[in-house]
């Protein structure tokens, strides 16, 4: 297996590095070595293969892994040389079922998707505590009334419970994307028929038998031997789905990438949401505003003032980039031609693995973000009355009439003070939060 | 209101032109008006104006179109001069309830909501017109065998039909991807608290004093005057969400902006589906293959031996241009600082337009081409013997053994005519779909 | 020709609108003519159209537009149908000669390079504009020093001058993509061989005797039938050019796509520098920072104290869309098979419109911007000494050494006056801006 | 050092592994040294360090690759802990030059320009053989005729060479783009004005000396101290160029990313030309066409009949996703807020780093294809002969008038022989290639 150094050092990746073991090149080629022991299971399961065949050992060998990476530029994937080295090491017994009925998108669909399971329970379980966190956060600061701001400028007043209320929404509704993901095991042979499996339980009345009796005969054409051979060939599929502890679909998806895409959505509706976040924190860490803070800043020796923010700066970049990488899974899958494409097909799997690493990265960075987040009330009220108490001039208009609070507005712009022209208690930006408190409970 | 020849004339929009009238700039206008109007009738429904107070006068007004559309740059957006000539135009105790309590953003993306909501039923309705007649289709040639392709190879044999019930599998996942949007309202006013709203509340008694005869007047706060404000205000947001006919949220979503991308998503989930059927009649309909042809051919005058796959080459210009679109509906999400952005929100309207302009002209074109789809046997046929015989190799090896298998290739390849090597019924494609038939009737 | 109200009326396009005449229905309309007469100057310019034959009529036809989009939709493109009513309209003698040796292709293609033309020629010199008066802003404030910024926070000093000066620069350096653009005319026939034309002169001798008498006859080869063919097709081809006012190529570009992606990475350029423009002068319009003002702000009449940068919201929006479009161009240059390709070159026509309309929008609203710009210079002095003098910390590493300084920073922290510490002289940020001055004046 | 299983394996990057040193963690590490030595040397060679004082010593420093790159993730780049452990490792003479003057960006700018150039230089030797591989195949089937085909119908005859020829001119303009590459070096310090230089320059009275008596005095201005330490401080940018070899710009670029953008444009029209040139050879390669085929085979022990076009399927994977990664660049350029941005400049680094590893990779299997692509003859006549004669119809039409060619056509549909009804002269497409010939020569 590879070692610590074998994956990207993160030279120049620093939002992912030490966040993303779950999708390295071991991560990967384990990834490949399940899916292909898994097989191996599920034939011995469903009587295809004999009993006491297990894929068990597969997961022992030792692969030389240089390698296989070596090899695998030559047949333009990583499975087939992977099989060869399995098949040379395997126990005489598990030897003829390795690979059996398989093609090589099989195994690489399938580990993609167990990388990506993987991954998605880290990512869930960060996303989860950003949530837990800015709900907390909410809470604090429910009436801790702040500027709003719309194109910029100050409109009228909000709060920040409000504002991480509303951070908190996005992120939740990422988390219920991502609950709804479908990751499917993938086996449909060389052109998505499942024949060459077929062929090898036609040759096994033991299998056919077996499954026929726990099967009710009288539906009709179950009695056929195609009917066995196919009720024998979907458990294999199934119990392959449950080796590798991914979803069973009734058919392949070779040709119908949305797994893949569904996936990339999701992901980016996470990134999104993380980088809407990144964004309002970076503005309110800005010298000039200093509402926000990061719970450690990102210091400079040189120049000690900086308190850079520097985990929303590393949100924003993974933000500014997984749409485009989502983008690409999906013209993929809209490229997908044929019963396996010439290419986009191939274009998935770099994609899918740094638009999962950036997802790693990011959340767990937004976990550490949203956990330590601080807010300078100071600074706050300081900015809230930057306008000399027009933040409510749209209050005036609602409370005076148009008429009357331009004119007010007129007077104050002219040099009048603000509070010796309209009853203070109008001035007061605490009472014209509207629902901000409603709307951060909610949450 | 636009006349006919108001929008985009599609001289250079092929796939779209004719299909878009949902999204057309009298669409938007409409839509724009609704929103206006759903908020009068809110306003009155939940006694915050006056019984009797209605917006249908505004429904009636006719606009000046080219004038609103001039003095939609100043503003940035149409809806402030949109404001003011209903405004100018409506009945005097109309008047003063127009856009009451809401900022531009508001009605905005309330209207494209509806706009979207339009052009999604269209959308929807198509995308079941295609998965039907994909599914009649693949019934009908569920079991006419096709040399099956991968890298551009023909590989194993399937059918007709099993390629067809994938496509169909990738539309229908789309279409429950579109039946799981939620378009909802936007109601926030000019920072998302309803501040404006409140006040206007506020000043109304009849209104908290209705709300609160029906209200439980015993939850913990809910006497006071601002939880009756509440409670009036999310009425009118509820009534006003009810009278656009989309859905309700607790809470404004002005800047988590889900709602947009998961819709851009879902389309381009769409058109994925749709460029991968496209790519295969495409490639089905090549001059040397000659499988498949759509139902009338864009011909040539100048060159009567070409039959265009013309509507195949609309759906993959669109499947290749989705992509990037909804990218940007994630950028604008992820990039949406403060309480509206300074550049990101301004970035959907368009790109949204566009989006659905193009799932509209695709699955229109879709439908036509999958119900007309045409099968020509004989080349199937033809290119199925193609290979003389070794499209089943695969098969050989599992049935001969590997060894065996590599002798009669080398033979045939020197010369030997298959059949003179290998028992004919091993050689019959047909007898190699494994699971096809299964895979298509589960479709 | 369509009428004012024939193209999109910008109603959610507010960066374009009223910028965009030069990619209208109607200018793509005028270009295709335009393109169609030019080729029958240039067939009667080289003599294979008899003398006397011209384009002028065609330009003269009054064409009923709505029935061309129609009837677009048909053959897949305009050019058919535009064909179809040119042939019905032109002169007898001139009817012959219409589209001879050409395809839809060559008269699209044309076309769109005709109407970039006219549309890099106001981008370019919008961006002249941008560039002159940012230009002699850097200059008014060479030395005003400000408050350098670096992830989001004060580092060390700057100077608005030279904030300007490298606005300027990005700009520049896109102004010399755009002079370096080579927009060239299409004129390859139904494959790219111009073998119909080359038919045509084959039975014009004519035309070959005309041309063979400028031509020197010995050149090996040229003396024969095919060569002195050769010699006036091309001729045709370079008096098309000329006739269109477009680049001669010596070969068609149909299934060599850089010309539209030059184009696209150039406007692209051009909307990343005008996006930085309007990032920082964003930025530096929040209320909280007050440094720099858009000549005419974005007022709200409810919300008066707000000037917001609504042009610099309208860039950012068409930075944020820009990359996706050209990205499109590339994905259709890259999937362009055959000779002609079945969707990518229909996935250039509408992307090219939208990102040519977004440039011409960007520029002349950044050209407005860039010459009303304004400084508070009491803003940008308040902002300089927010962080009580350690803006120059930096500085006092250098001049006290780091031990010393880190003490000077420590002892501030706790509350001492950096100005009882060190000598004043090195607090002066106007002091400590190393060359900005320079480097403003050599931009 | 990393070794040399110290970074991606390229499990499932098959088309960049093993050609991807270039960009190697190795590699980029190995640029940062030379940024900081080259930096050393700049301010030794003009003086501002003592001379002896030297970089070399830097670049023999072994470091420890792992704790470098854990020690990125908190400074958010990997510039500040490889500055510690330089210091730590340098001579005593050397240590106070490291890093001086410079910030991280400075260092980590330069060091992906170096990277860049490297790598560049390989792709341009491997585009280069590309194009005289297929300079020579053009020229070597120059009169092949073959069919032409338009939206995958045959459409006329065209031939081999001009096809080739084309693929040339997309990679040949693709060269150009490269050629005018300016990889610049970056040097700006804290915020681009070069002030703690100048400040060091300040206090080295013999490095305002030197510089002194070499330069005029008697420009205006000259003779101050700040002109003469902006000479020195130029002069230290200008060697610091010249030590890294990159190109000298007359000001920072730090806030003007084009130098990224535009190799990211070139890179792309890079892979755009190849994706063509893989599109045409892997739709020849198909089982039915089978015109072309690559030089060896990917092929499949299961499936002795495959001759896979591994090469093309790797380049389509390429093109795919190479435009999206340019916009993504664009994107980082756009949104660069600041003298700093808070993320967009971060999001380049990988991006950039992926889009020369693809490019390397794409480039180096297009030599191979290209130098080995092998032409079957007989199929290129099997296919042109596939309609039956009416692949010259449209010649039918300029020689015989569209009435006779339409009633050629009806009857021709109807069972006749073409040939019975036309001068078989007229139907030789060789004799309907118009000027493929004079394009193929001139490419």
């Amino acid at each position: 297996m590879p070692t610590d150094e074998s994956f990207d050092l993160g030279l120049i990746s620093p939002v992912s590095v030490g966040r993303d073991e779950a999708v390295s090149d071991a991560a990967i080629l384990a990834a490949l070595v399940a899916a292909e022991a898994g097989l191996v299971d599920a034939l011995a399961a469903e009587g295809v293969a004999p009993a006491g065949v297990s894929g068990s050992p597969l997961r022992a060998i030792d692969l030389d892994v240089p390698a296989l990476a070596r090899d695998a530029v030559a047949g333009g994937n990583p499975v087939i040389p992977l099989v060869a080295l399995l098949r040379a090491a395997a126990p005489d017994e598990v030897r003829p079922w390795i690979h059996r009925g398989a093609t090589s998108q099989d195994i690489l669909d399938t580990s993609l998707m167990i990388v990506a399971r993987e991954a998605v329970g880290r990512i869930r379980a960060d996303l989860a505590r950003v949530s837990a966190a800015l709900g907390a956060f909410a809470a604090e600061h429910r009436d801790l009334v702040a500027a709003g701001r719309t194109l910029t400028q100050h409109a009228v007043p909000t709060t920040i419970g409000l504002r991480a209320a509303n951070w908190r929404r996005a992120i939740d509704r990422a988390l219920v994307r991502i609950d709804h993901l479908e990751l499917p095991a993938q086996l449909g042979g060389a052109a998505g028929t499942m024949a060459a499996l077929a062929e090898t339980v036609r040759a096994s009345p033991d299998a056919q038998r077996r499954q026929n009796s726990v099967e009710p005969a009288d539906t009709p054409g179950s009695g056929t031997a195609d009917a066995r051979i196919g009720v024998v060939v979907q458990g294999v599929r199934r119990a392959y789905a449950d080796a590798v502890g991914l979803r069973h679909l009734e058919a392949p998806w070779h040709t119908q990438r949305w797994p893949v895409t569904e996936l990339g959505d999701a992901l980016t509706q996470a990134t999104d949401a993380l980088g809407k976040l990144a964004a309002d924190v970076a503005t309110a860490s800005r010298t000039e505003i200093g509402e926000l803070a990061e719970p450690t800043g990102g210091g400079s020796s040189a120049m000690p003032q900086k308190q850079n923010p520097a985990r929303s700066v590393l949100l924003r970049s993974a933000a500014l980039r997984a749409p485009q990488l989502a983008a690409t899974l999906h013209l993929a899958s809209a490229a997908a031609s044929d019963e396996r494409p010439d290419g986009a097909w191939h274009a998935e799997w770099s994609t899918l693995r740094e638009l999962l690493r950036l997802a790693l990265g990011a959340t767990a960075h937004a976990a550490d973000l949203a956990e330590g987040l601080r807010v300078d009330r100071d600074a706050v009220a300081r900015n809230l009355a930057a306008t000399g108490g027009l933040i409510v001039s749209e209050r005036l208009g609602v409370a005076l009439g148009k008429d009357r609070a331009a004119e007010v507005v007129a007077q104050v712009a002219a040099g009048a003070d603000i509070r010796d022209l309209v009853d203070p208690e109008l001035l007061d930006p605490a009472q014209y939060v509207g629902l901000a408190g409603l709307f951060t409970d909610t949450a």
